[in-house]
């Protein structure tokens, strides 16, 4: 049986992948009187008398919407809601397996953007926080944006930002391990959707200043008439040197590639026209930008992808659950660009300095520890910031 | 401690009552492949190829969303979403324990109708059945209409209906053991708010020809200019000897009453005026609306209450586990009045004629083997019907 058959089967045998279930016991007629009438009156007067009870007495502390649209799912694109509800079970148990968070996937029947951003502040009394998942750009934007002004409880799509933390965390690393600078090293990020943007910021955020960001239609640059509102933003900020043309036009003495585009767009000639020590992040899954073996013969040093039969997987599993625990441990009102660079700085500090190499600048995604630092870090600046409730 | 203390330190030590868990391992990287990326694509693809695949490769065949405004909540009225959440919580670890079924609680920030039935049904792709709970009158009944109309998965106003099929459980026994037929007594139900028009309408629909229902302003009757439109409704099916005037002017000759009303409002004399061998359901909580020796005292054979301390409770936990248990087995279009009738039939069923006394007319709450044979009767008539999608 291939891979692919032992995924439907272990899908069907259990009838998805969660479940809902008691954290106290309901056996005898006193466990009813205290969990459902009459006890449960208590903690509703609580609530009522004070909405912040609700913290205290019920499950929305630790309960996150896994919210989708079922428009950009994985690599199958607009596949509807009940199809994308394999992946938000999935990304559910991952956020209960990694830290301990209670989430549950909610598949929306509307690509509408007015009606999603209501639905989810509706739905928002039940959740400590809502993660968004595979909502097509550039609506992404639109709703992220829309509920962050209006709720006040983490809203974070980790399409975006769960990858851009991790893609931030592992540069980190790189570059300290060829002896280069984040503000100095010259990248291009390939592909200018919901997150090769995200990328782009969350590294101006964190340092980076020379960026070339380039999509279909070649290098984001002032002026370029096809590009969208999101890109135009982008264009204003990046490439000031004003560079042109398609990828293999701008990559010549680039330090960094960054990839979130598409199979085998990045050649080993390519690779060879970058500067010494380059470093080549190639995410496009199931087939990279470029294979790793190729990259190292274009004289590559550190190569990462988001695969895990190589070394330095790009995964997202970094970053969400670890998060969202340390936003929900210390009630964040949102999830910031300090909480954001927190996280990257705490999942790269993982690789301590004397274990770093070139096929080791990012934990592994199973490495259990990582959450924990995450939250802690995240927490810690939240709490800083004055971002936490409590 | 009292039990409103404990009942306090129950919800705060646990920090709510649900917890969403994983089916599967997810240890290694090839757990991780086959439950989430790569392998996760391929019950999404079969989704995408057929969405009633959704119920073969995910938990919405077992999902069943507890729907709240949190505008009729117990006896405390229209505290809030939030406010509203710990009985929520409680109601999904009662499915999940009598039942197995996974429910959960989900709150919602609009009192407003159409909002209601929009967020429902964007949310429906998610879940297999819909139990809306503590939504005020008469908001309640255009909401469940509407979603009845507009989803293929079942919708069930507990309040409504897992009182009325109780109820009719109840009395089907009830009539028995007096030796009396439901098609001959004369009923008059106290309290013609969402539960008493339920229980009206099922008791109809299950034989019962003479029902008067009184609310505050007395009588429910034709002509009468202070009902709404559900009470006009009513009106124009029941009291066909157009009987007018308060509770104790319409008591008189009844075998029996049922109160969803108020504490105290029945009294030992207005029993003493109903006819021999009287049945009483007083259903008010905590505190009912008259106590069982009151009412024996004016001469009842058999009287019931909602509450666990006198004989004979009246509990929806002894409807909603069952019910949608049976109706997610089959894959029920709807929650119809066959399948309710059957669930009351198959709740009395489990009281065996030898055992049939004053003080056991109804299981107990946590008779396990209910659930059990209300699903069987509730899954085998709505195969029967052609309710069933399979």
């Amino acid at each position: 049986m291939d891979y692919k058959e032992m995924s439907l089967k272990l899908h069907e045998e259990k009838c998805g992948k969660i479940e809902v279930v008691s954290k106290i016991s309901v056996k005898n007629k006193k466990d009813l009187s205290l969990a459902y009438t009459p006890g449960v009156a208590e903690p509703c007067k609580k609530i009522h008398e004070d909405v912040e009870n609700v913290y205290k007495y019920t499950a929305k502390k630790n309960l996150v919407a896994v919210v989708s649209d079922g428009t950009a799912v994985l690599g199958l694109g607009d596949i509807g809601p009940e199809a994308a509800m394999p992946v938000m079970e999935g990304k559910s148990i991952l956020f209960k397996e990694f830290a301990n968070v209670d989430a549950f996937p909610i598949c929306l029947a509307t690509k509408d953007v007015d009606e999603i951003v209501k639905t989810v502040k509706y739905l928002a009394p039940t959740f400590g926080g809502i993660n968004l998942e595979d909502i097509g750009a550039p609506r992404c934007f639109e709703i992220e944006r829309r509920l962050k002004e209006e709720l006040d409880i983490p809203v974070f799509h980790d399409d975006q930002h769960g990858t851009a933390i991790v893609v931030f965390a592992g540069l980190i690393n790189a570059v300290k391990l060829v002896n280069k600078k984040i503000e100095e090293v010259e990248i291009v990020i390939n592909g200018a959707g919901a997150a090769g943007i995200s990328i782009c910021k969350l590294l101006m955020a964190g340092g980076a200043k020379n960026i070339v960001m380039v999509d279909r239609q070649g290098a984001l640059v002032e002026g370029a008439e096809w590009m969208n509102e999101a890109q135009v933003e982008i264009a204003s900020l990046t490439n000031r040197k004003f560079e042109k043309g398609e990828l293999k036009e701008v990559i010549g003495g680039k330090d960094v590639f960054i990839g979130v585009s598409a199979p085998n767009v990045l050649t080993t000639e390519m690779v060879a026209k970058m500067n010494k020590d380059a470093i080549v992040f190639a995410m496009a899954n199931p087939i990279p930008e470029i294979y790793p073996d190729e990259a190292i013969a274009g004289g590559a040093t550190v190569v990462a992808t988001g695969r895990s039969d190589f070394p330095n997987q790009i995964n997202n599993v970094l970053v969400f659950p670890g998060i969202f625990r340390g936003a929900l441990d210390v009630r964040a009102k949102a999830i910031t660009e300090d909480m954001k660079l927190a996280a990257a700085r705490a999942i790269a500090s993982i690789v301590k300095e004397d274990e770093l190499n070139a096929e080791y600048i990012i934990p592994d995604a199973f490495n259990k520890e990582v959450a924990h630092v995450v939250a802690k870090a995240v927490g810690d600046i939240a709490i800083k910031t004055g971002m936490s409730k409590l």
